[in-house]
């Protein structure tokens, strides 16, 4: 299992070794592509302008402030429009390969990942999500298999691959209990007796002083940020992550991934992926932070690709209303669950009122209650294209499309990654540094 | 008629004046959103490798090679959605507008212009569009309207407004002959009798030896890039400027837009939205090696908003296919008007196959041949809704959506043009530049 792509990289990594940061903190928007940006920009303007704010000052985001290029995403499957596994194996070994596989090439080899390259170089390392941990992006800078659907083989590896006779990843923190804690298997206690310290709720996360450590603090993904009350929930875990990885000698590398941007761009959901971005951005004004108190350290920020091949804009209109979504308070799918608990139609459409302000017209009550009693999907989708009707979000597609993702950078050797770069190319240039002792 | 907004840039230009560049190319591809530029990588690649070709090593474009960020296009109306003469507006002036405005604010007052301040200063300048001359990204540039649709009123103010006694632009080279040559006026023997030389068709443009010039070379825009037999038309016509521009003692200032990406993008029309994308590749060929040539040149590039809420994916498939697209040998408009001409439905659906290769099942035989005889509108929407189809291209609208577009420098001071910027401070820093007199 050892990885064949190693060998090239000491190789290279001779040439740059005095520029190479100590830290690299990578964050991944799952599905953020770049209108993603755009939307969010307006979304913030509207939320701290109000209704009648005036567009001739719209600030800056977070992502504006560092943005630096674009990425391309195409995995080796002549699809042109990856997943999120293949896109995550090219951001995390710097190969790609086919939709579907976590750091395994074509001939299903396994392909060395960041994180295990940081472990052989005495580096910490760590992985951060919203998702299970054990999902696609976390797994292929952890882990090897065919499919990301063997999440449970996924798990276990993070406990039985080893190198330099550890576990990969010295920090993990995110959801995915039911992975980690099964009838046939119980993974904490293997990693509690390899010296982890556990946590499994938000306020268990102080009991973590040290690493190794791991926090899992849902059954699969976390809450979506739309619904949850825990503020801040991945800039609370970037920071815990950066407060235990960060006495490390040789340097760290954390990964942190906005997990469900995706899964509200899938959902075609657009105020659940607003949410998602606010999380994400929260999280990247912390390990921005922490650049600026640490200037070693290089933050590069992408995405793995474009989810719902979506749009500001819709159906001829010119216009659309970021208004319409900061008033709706929960995603597609909580509302279709409280809709279908409700106990009468009339109770239903009040509540829908509370929840996203958007006052229908009789017909589409009529299509809204129609799809009551249904399954949750039957409801939500009705939901959610009535939200994209009224604040005129376009979407294309439930999956992924190839559009080109956002590049950003900031911090230490932050110049390497202007202009377009291919997927691969973010990480090669990261293995470069990694391979690279400090100085 | 005086613009205020050059007060201001006369007196920020004394910081930067050692810095100026002698001369200006500006490229404005009209709604160039960002998967305009990543299916055209995909396109290129798949006419460079054919239908087999493995996807590993796909080549970066001219504009991959250019990137340098990304810019915001809202407009000053409360709609975050441009059209293109807000768009413009901006661009052109650096201040934002209302959408229909030609180069003037919300309280219809002019604002001085990049190419009357180009001329202010003694700088030659020039204008270059693929639609006609006057259409409202060139009109901007040179003129005032409330509203773009005076198409007339703003050809005539090409003549009649004037900066040290003569018409602000000295190249002017396109389509538009309708507005120029009127039966109220004839816009070209006037500019004759002011000492341009004109040209009206391919074949003559040699004979525009010197500036001031002006080619018009169609009725109205110039053919569409896939249908015409005409190679490299923009770029055949930025060489033409190049050279009329040239010997400017004090530098030139010269904008080229690729026109007629929106209007394939409005009729949601990607094998003609490809060939635009191609055309105005090789326009920025010539410029790109004039710079080469000419180091005290910027070539800055950009556009005006995007169009279509196009996705590389569609309808939940991870797959798009530029294959079907390199097989499109006409725009949609073009395919209609051929397959009503037909002397059959039989004939029709020969001369379908023959312009697309895309074999159609029946039941899309019929949804075809059902619009014959009707519209040319009608037809098309189901030819180019076909193409889309099969090469699994996603639209969202038949406008402008709000999405960032792509930002692009190259050659002397072309790293003031990098990362997140506003339309606007685009322009704001073109201006200041063209305030500042040459070293
Ligand atoms: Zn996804
Ligand atoms: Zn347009």
């Amino acid at each position: 299992m050892r990885a064949l792509s190693f060998l090239s990289l000491f190789v290279l990594s001779s040439t740059t070794a005095l520029a190479a940061p100590k830290n690299v903190i990578y964050m991944i928007g799952d599905g953020m592509g770049p209108a993603y940006l755009t939307a969010y920009r307006y979304y913030q303007h509207s939320n701290e302008h109000g209704t009648n704010a005036s567009r001739q000052a719209v600030a800056n985001t977070i992502f504006d402030d560092l943005l630096t290029g674009m990425a391309s995403t195409y995995p080796d499957d002549d699809t042109l429009v990856t997943d999120s596994a293949a896109g995550a194996t090219a951001l995390a070994t710097g190969v790609k390969s086919f939709n579907g596989a976590i750091s395994v090439n074509r001939q299903h080899i396994p392909i060395g990942t960041m994180m295990q390259l940081a472990k052989q170089m005495g580096k910490a390392n760590g992985i951060v999500a919203s998702s299970q941990v054990n999902h696609a992006t976390p797994a292929a800078f952890v882990s090897h298999n065919v499919s990301r659907r063997n999440l449970n083989a996924i798990a276990d590896m993070y406990f039985d691959y080893r190198i330099n006779g550890k576990p990969v990843a010295d920090v993990i923190l995110g959801g995915g209990t039911d992975y980690f804690v099964r009838e046939d298997r119980n993974l904490i206690t293997e990693f509690k007796s390899e010296g982890y310290q556990y946590a499994d709720s938000w306020q268990q996360l102080d009991i973590l002083t040290r690493k190794p450590a791991i926090a899992l603090l849902d059954n699969v993904g976390l809450p979506a940020a739309l619904n949850t009350k825990q503020p801040r929930q991945l800039a609370t875990l970037t920071e815990k992550a950066l407060q235990l990885l960060s006495p490390a000698e040789k340097g760290f590398v954390l990964m942190v991934e906005g997990s469900q941007i995706d899964w509200c761009g899938h959902d075609n959901d657009i105020a659940c992926a607003m949410a998602e971005m606010h999380d994400f951005a929260q999280a990247i004004a912390v390990a921005k932070a922490y650049v600026d108190a640490n200037p070693d350290t290089l933050l590069v920020i992408t995405a793995d690709h474009e989810t719902g091949g979506m749009s500001l804009g819709a159906d001829g209109k010119y216009l659309w209303l970021p208004d319409v979504i900061q008033n709706v308070t929960a995603t597609g799918r909580k509302i279709a669950d409280e809709l279908n608990a409700a106990s009468s139609d009339e109770a239903a459409l009040s509540r829908w009122l509370e929840l996203t302000k958007i006052k229908l017209t009789t017909e589409q009550q009529q299509q809204l209650l129609a799809q009551r009693g249904k399954e949750q999907k039957d409801l939500r989708e009705v939901a959610v294209a009535l939200i994209a009707k009224y604040s005129y979000t376009g979407w294309t597609t439930g999956g992924h499309t190839a559009a080109d993702v956002p590049l950003m950078a900031y911090g230490k050797n932050s110049a390497d990654f202007h202009g377009f770069m291919d997927n691969t190319a973010i990480a090669k240039q990261l293995l470069r540094y990694i391979s690279t002792s400090p100085q």
